[in-house]
């Protein structure tokens, strides 16, 4: 089956927002085993949205839109539709109810212009949003399938999720595409392709797999069409089994998440605690972690030491070394590490410290340069990356570098 | 004058990528004046392209495509232009110049894959890329304006600022459209909209006002399109100037910027520095300022305090207050900013503790509840903040939130 996505909204054409819903959109429904055929926005204009729903029929059996369902004059969505499908609209007790309930939850007083989302066309079925005000449609004209949801991510998440899949599997038929990932670091795109090549040549035909590149790691996707989701995740399992021999080195994780995920989930479930001692990543690490939900149960905390003086009175760093090495060495990093583990009282402790530029850089010491290292209880390891690209791009790369290096110390310790 | 947007690549249509160009092109547009009627994204399909091309070009006069422009197989826009236009291939010296010098630069070989891209289509002007390999081309069809450019973000942004930009004000005459910018915070979109509505109504009426919000500050945007960018500047200006009074107190910058940057700015031009103690915001604050180039002229570091063990050992926070007063608290985020300041020896500190969620909540301790304070050599200030919205929002809005609280309180000082 193959689907258009349809976003809606003047911002999306003044640059004022990032179309995030259309990535979300087309990476769920290549999940479902729908491949996403073109994505179209246009601005909250009458004639231009029905000229774009026209035009996505056109191309897709599936058209998916998002946006311009709010109570204002600049919405113009249900219009269009209406009007497209010769439609008439009528008061929806159930998505009054909901909406009634939501604004006396939140304490506020229902106006006519709140009581107006209650109103849906009567040739579509309603898709409740359990989170705002505006209902979505799923409207069936021969043969199309019409799925229309607010724009506010997080309600059309909800909604895409609980009430759009239901039907979008049932459209599909029983079949189902099972997924399965297993994430790796350390190793750029081409060296893993030409590293597993032979394993890929030998994959059945009817399983495809995906490069997944972000900064610093890479995520190889295996999915498969099948009935019987159990056997086909056995069958992809099996597959990533036979290949892990080649790449067990670089391996992360078999769930697809970001490596902060990964090591926070490591750390909790074996009882562990770590910190950061940070230079140019700047916090960036303790940010990452800090972002998951439950991250102070293992995430102690860190030291953000973007001076000399910091490094020296927060984690005891010898003047000697900044002196004599630098900032930016393998002594310097190592005594931020085992400081960092002693002071902070963690299992494990990350320290980070190199030249994200674009200024900065020496003959001795260019941009990109960083050294990260790990300590434990009983070891001390580190690493010297030599990264490209904008200062952005190094602090992530650094950032990845550092907590896969402290995976791999604490797997080997945990063995 | 109108434009259509098209991006071309599978990654698009899968969600592994988040199309970024689109929103910054439809930015840069907006800003020369030229409205973006709609954005097309379609795969590395050739048929795909040549109906979007088509389509565009009946949509708006100006078309602008990035993508698909690679020496491999899969990379197919040439092809389809070609075919569209009836143009030939040849191989144009000035751009295998170009190619052959950057990979001598970075010591690679050039091959024969690399050598195809300097292959170009006879009927088109060729745009330089000046930090890749990939030409960008511009096809004048019959009143119709085709820019190809590369996909890689980094690429097509220089192309488009330093070879497309020219052409384009060149199509749409001499005028040009002068942006004017102020950034609020503390004041969310309809309350900014109530208190300005009698300057509102009364702007010319060839002067537009955009609302441009993100989670905890809000940028008011003045545009107006002349032929004297001195004159249409003072006018903005001036305009910017009579409704000041209304909201001084919500002044950020007039310069459209992220709040980090302007704290940093007027950090640095006063020779002040500052440091942060955060425990909710998790180093998100550090982060945001490190990622600037410079940051270490002004900020010197941060302790991020995520367990009361480093609230107490790190930062001397009264173990005491933390019995009696608990973490979220205005005595304990009071302690971390006057302490911090001391311990980093800077003439800022900035101080957050808060409840991010999901989790943690209390009914006395909700989640959303953040206190937030700003220490100099003098003076201490807090503040507390009731916020809604998922965890990355709250943690968002209170890094702004604190960093604005610290603007605030170094401008009082420096009357």
């Amino acid at each position: 089956m193959e689907a258009a996505i349809l976003t809606i909204g003047d911002e999306l054409l003044i640059g004022q927002v990032i179309d995030t819903n259309s990535a979300w959109l087309a990476s769920r429904l290549n999940e479902l085993g729908i491949k996403v055929k073109i994505r179209i926005s246009v601005g909250d204009n009458a004639d231009e949205i029905k000229d774009a729903v026209k035009n996505a029929m056109n191309l897709a059996p599936i058209v998916i839109t998002t946006g311009g369902l709010g109570p204002t004059s600049d919405d113009r969505t249900l219009d269009v539709l209406c009007n497209l499908f010769d439609c008439k609209l009528y008061e929806n007790q159930e998505v009054l109810k909901g909406i009634a309930d939501l604004f006396a939850k939140r304490g506020y007083i229902l106006t006519e212009v709140n009581r107006r989302q209650a109103l849906v066309p009567d040739r579509a079925k309603v898709l409740f949003n359990k989170v705002g005000t505006a209902p979505g449609l799923y409207f069936e004209e021969s043969s199309a399938h019409i799925f229309v949801m607010p724009g506010v991510p997080f309600e059309m998440k909800e909604m895409f999720t609980n009430a759009v899949t239901p039907y979008l599997k049932q459209i599909s038929g029983n079949k189902i595409y099972v997924h399965e990932t297993r994430v790796f670091s350390g190793i750029g795109e081409s060296w893993l392709s030409d590293t597993i090549k032979t394993w890929e040549e030998k994959l059945p035909k009817d399983i495809s797999l995906a490069y997944l590149p972000t900064p610093g790691f890479i995520r190889l996707r295996l999915s498969y069409m099948t009935e019987d989701e159990l056997m086909g995740r056995q069958l992809l399992n099996k597959l990533f089994d036979e290949v892990m021999p080649l790449v067990h080195q670089y391996f992360v994780s078999n769930i697809d998440e970001p490596i902060a995920a990964t090591l926070l989930r490591e750390m909790i479930s074996s009882g562990k605690t770590f910190c950061t001692a940070e230079s140019c990543t700047g916090g960036f690490i303790a940010h990452q972690i800090t972002s998951i939900p439950g991250s102070s149960a293992a995430f102690k905390g860190s030291v953000v030491a973007y001076s000399n003086e910091i490094k020296q009175n927060f984690l005891n760093v010898n003047s000697e070394t900044l002196l004599q090495k630098g900032a930016v060495s393998e002594e310097t990093v190592k005594e931020m590490a085992a400081n960092a583990l002693k002071l902070m009282n963690t299992d494990y402790a990350i320290a980070v410290s190199g030249i994200a530029g674009p200024g900065g850089g020496t003959a001795d010491k260019p941009v990109g340069m960083v050294w990260i290292a790990v300590a434990s209880k009983n070891n001390i390891e580190t690493q010297e990356l030599k990264l490209g690209g904008p200062r952005d791009v190094i602090i992530a790369r650094s950032a990845v570098s550092a907590m896969f290096l402290c995976l791999n110390v604490k797997r080997k310790e945990d063995k």
